[in-house]
């Protein structure tokens, strides 16, 4: 029987032992978690099949079963993003600022591991690795909980893990997997704030929400957004399309994909029938404001339009569907932006600085973008070379989390003999 | 009738004014309201004068009268207050970092407010002027709701600031109180996440604990500590006793004081009988551990103790009343406080190298300090020029939050044109 009381009391217990490891120590691990991947990768794969299987019975689509699926290549690919980790900069034990008090107090903040992670997660294994090795890198410990379709290959990944631990030295209850499909054990596993630091559920509106409701353990929700391209009438025309196509076209299903395209009035007639034909070509369907409708009506164009309905700026279309909108004002558009955005990632595309400017100040998302497109907000496009979830709520961290967001920090405070007058 | 929506709405649109201002626009609204406070100080103080009478008919302990209490000198410290927070340095609009990626685009993760606050807290109307000109400077709204004895005085001083406010062009809605002291409300604040973006919550363990199952806001808690001292063998004796007394004598009520001194064993027969003698002068009672218990009853002295119980070491005192326990090893000591600490300030009193370093490894609390008193957990104490809460969970902030803390961050990309390979 699952007993999550106890794997808590095991993931705090092993969180003193890592957090007292060093970097060498650290990356020994991964590399060994590498080369355990390797040489385990028949029984992992010998599991993953059953999972596949049972998936294919159970009538899972072909995307979900490819995002299911482990071969070989991707075992070795797994085995290189834990050394690829290995890589990184470590943040742990690095002071984010010091002091000297009149007093002679020395004050440093230092970054420090978090503690015990939980992550929920969706069914797909190679989170299982990446969850895992950026958790250890920080010296974190981990309770995971992946989609029920990839219970046999996460526990056997898991199984690697654990075994590779346990030859570094490491606790295996470092990295430990909820066993149980059943899902009244998330909403307990939520309330475990006694042994859980912070919970990361990566998933749809839905298991955010629960979160929200439910959980006990601070939460980083994230993952979802709905995102503006805002065309000012000075935009360049060129730049303007293309970084449309490529926010909306590249991967529509992703949350840094773009939903809405906010258009100047003034640039209205000239701009609309380009961008008509060049989501056209991409097989994107419009959904038109009243203007942006009468312009479409009136231009001759091959694009598939309708009036958008009254939630279609409100909703995250993870598909080729965009909407068009005439804006009389940049203040219009911004307005627009702050009461339809999920605060996640929205962009303007000018030459007027003074609009820039006022764009950058006003709109609040996690990334803000000027003349370039909302598919940059991506921890690794950022450079933090890893990426945990993308946060698109206030406190702790916003937009891409890599592994200093895994840290947190304590006071560090040196005297000798100081007592507070 | 307190509609709670409505509140949240009107903070949500403030709050994108209040982060348009300048620095000069926030520091003229604290003058203001600090010119305000002393213009209106009359009113303010009858209204305080009928809390105090209510008090005392419902039996306040004098203490509680006195934290309620306001007078003419009061509200001329309030004021002066105010006018300090505007000589603080403004956290907003500054750039954490920045860097340039290889594509051209130009990354700054920009400080901006957090949005919109919501506070709890104790009967003190002091903390009304406190929150609300902190969160003022930080470019933030608050919706706040102080204890039911103080609703008159606070009501008062929430109309002085937004007058203030409104004389300042700053929507009154970016400080707003709930008049109601129905509890049923306090339920209802806290799951208006779609509105509100932090919740802090100043009070007992009890509030805290409700804030944790029912808030869908994200909270931010602490305010709690079981605070150590840990008494190496190598300490010098007159750091040790005066550390001890500090943090345990001089303001033995609040959270960052001590509450259990582990001796080690080494040095246990010749420091008990100090520390005995140091305490007895503070009229200080000891719950003593079987080891320390034995070195007490050998030894004349003229302090109060008595055995620990089963619950002593893991118990807040706010009282003059210290345990003591004996300890074989500095490993003792540190496992002793990883189990029995919150996590909020702990202490060694060392004169080895090794040792002091040991102990600020693997001792995981907001401060841990190293010869020098727990009772320097504090923003004022540090630096941070002011403190709107400790915290002592692991996520957004640690320990002391001043105004920083008080803030957020937003990725600012600016390029020219640069689409996502």
């Amino acid at each position: 029987m699952t007993d999550l009381i106890k794997m808590g009391k095991g993931a705090k217990l092993a969180s003193r032992e890592l957090a007292k490891l060093t970097t060498d120590q650290k990356n020994a691990a991964l590399h060994t978690i590498a080369d355990e991947l390797e040489a385990n990768a028949e029984a992992v794969l010998a599991q993953n099949a059953l999972d596949i299987e049972d998936g294919k019975k159970n009538g899972l689509t072909t995307g979900l079963l490819d995002r299911l699926l482990l071969t070989k290549e991707r075992v070795s690919k797994l085995a290189a993003d834990c050394r690829a980790v290995a890589t990184l900069p470590d943040p742990v034990g690095s002071a984010i600022d010091s002091r000297s008090l009149p007093n002679g107090l020395q004050i440093t903040r230092r970054r420090v591991p978090i503690g015990v992670l939980g992550v929920i997660y969706e069914a797909r294994p190679n989170v299982t690795i990446d969850i895992a090795t950026l958790t250890l890198k920080t010296g974190n410990a981990a309770i995971l909980r992946g989609g029920k379709e990839t219970l046999r290959s996460n526990l056997a990944l898991v199984n690697v893990i654990q075994a590779a631990l346990e030859k570094c030295g490491i606790p295996e209850a470092a990295v430990q997997y909820i066993d149980n499909p059943d899902r009244a054990l998330v909403s307990q596993f939520m309330k475990l704030d006694e042994y859980v630091d912070m919970l990361i559920p990566r998933g749809g509106a839905g298991l955010h929400k629960l979160c929200r409701e439910q959980a006990t353990i601070p939460v980083i929700t994230g993952g979802i957004g709905i995102c503006h391209v805002f065309v000012d009438e000075t935009a360049d025309f060129d730049d303007a399309l293309n970084i449309i196509e490529n926010a909306k076209v590249q991967r529509p299903s992703v949350c840094n994909a773009l939903d809405t395209v906010l258009i100047h009035k003034n640039v209205a007639d000239t701009f609309i029938p380009k961008v008509a034909e060049r989501m056209a070509t991409n097989s994107v369907s419009l959904r038109a404001d009243p203007q942006s409708l009468s312009v479409l009506d009136q231009n001759g164009h091959s694009a598939a339009y309708q009036a958008a309905g009254p939630d279609d700026f409100s909703t995250e279309w993870m598909d080729l569907i965009l909407g068009l909108k005439v804006v009389d004002t940049i203040d219009e558009a911004i307005t627009h932006i702050q009461d339809h955005s999920l605060d996640h990632s929205d962009s303007i595309v000018t030459n007027n600085w003074q609009n820039a400017t006022q764009f950058v100040d006003e709109v609040n998302s996690s990334a803000v973008f000027v003349n370039a497109s909302t598919r940059f907000n991506d921890g690794g496009q950022f450079g933090l070379g890893a990426e945990v979830a993308v946060s698109t709520q206030k406190l702790h961290a916003r937009g891409p989390m890599g592994l200093e967001e895994l840290t947190t920090y304590k006071w560090v405070v040196l005297g000798n003999g100081q007592i507070r007058p």
